[in-house]
């Protein structure tokens, strides 16, 4: 059985709602981040980044939602999750997960983890001043230029909508108005009502 | 006939010998940074993203790294540049070139391209500051947890090796002492052995 270690609120998210729309047998297993349960020992044997999400397979962990969401993809091929035989179709979504993870994300994470990039408190205060644009500018070229509708890649449901859904509902507390990319706020919408997001998202919050 | 967009020194070297590697047909377009013109409409109207590698394909335009590189692979798999009929060991390969475009390139930005996330001065120069830090953190978890050697996966080249010689030659240029990882270094080497680098190293230079 698949193995999924997550955290509420983050971008594992993704992963967890992409196991469910696959009809996965998996298990999914929370971290408690107030705890830091992501820097012990016990975690760092399974995933030495400190970071979910990672999922524990049959032939060994993987981590990056780019790569666990298109091994979620080709492992259950029935729920067609992206075109597996069209390699230049199935890029076209690696390339939209790419730009959330080494973009969006990466924006985002200024907010809370700027640590991560500077130690001086005006740097992480100027940081955090700045996330409202960078991440404001993500999603309006993901609006103008990405985003096909009704779902990211027009009329079929991939791996990518689980992950735009995950990083579109941080927008509020970057401070980015979601009114002003009305396409992906109408798809937040279209996803909170399908039946695997709102069976992941309650137990998530269970 | 492929496409690619590049300029000297950047990530899009790791794209450029993928398709070398592979035999592709393909045509190298050299952006002059120092002109900017990577930010001039003639090429936002082909990546609005204003960023390289670009690889103009039949179908249409593809970005990112880690979904150009997968393209590569599975459109010349007689090149054998990944394993294309096991989703786990090909979700090995897009979790390492994952880590490389999320954590690695962006641990690198923030020397050169600190603007992008603040503005105060103070702030620019602290990011910089840091960057041997994070970066270093960034080669040593690969080599302690991730390289598998002699090829990033093991016995195999695959898309995963051009991409960490890529990242991996801005090392010294970030502050990082290459010798403290020794397995990374020897791969530079091996790379620069090989035919298809060489001929893309000369071709970048000419
Ligand atoms: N590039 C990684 C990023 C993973 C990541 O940063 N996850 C965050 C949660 S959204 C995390 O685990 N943070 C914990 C920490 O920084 O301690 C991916 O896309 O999977
Ligand atoms: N996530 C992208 C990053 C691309 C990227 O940042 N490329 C740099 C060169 S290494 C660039 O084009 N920079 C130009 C600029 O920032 O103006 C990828 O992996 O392809």
């Amino acid at each position: 059985m698949l193995k999924l270690f997550y955290a509420p609120g983050t971008c594992a998210l993704a992963c967890h709602i992409a196991l469910e729309e696959a009809g996965a047998d998996y298990e999914a297993v929370r971290l408690n981040f107030r705890e830091a349960e992501q820097t012990k020992p016990e975690y760092l044997a399974i995933n030495p980044k400190g970071r979910v999400p990672a999922l524990v397979t049959g032939q060994g962990v993987l981590t990056e939602n780019v790569a666990i969401l298109a091994y979620i993809a080709q492992s259950f091929p029935a729920a067609k999750l992206a075109p597996l035989d069209d390699p230049f179709a199935f890029a076209r979504i690696q390339a939209f997960n790419g730009y959330l993870a080494s973009t969006v994300h990466v924006n985002h994470a200024h907010r809370v983890r700027g640590t991560r990039w500077a130690d001086d408190p005006i740097a992480i205060a100027d940081m955090k001043r700045k996330v409202p644009e960078t991440v404001g500018a993500s999603f309006a070229l993901i609006e103008r230029e990405m985003f096909k509708g009704p779902w990211v890649m027009g009329e079929t449901y991939t791996i990518a909508d689980p992950y735009l859904f995950t990083l579109g509902n941080w927008m509020e507390g970057d401070g980015v108005d979601p009114a002003k990319t009305p396409k992906i706020l109408e798809h937040r919408q279209r996803m909170a009502d399908r039946p695997a997001v709102q069976r992941v998202v309650a137990a998530e919050k269970a």
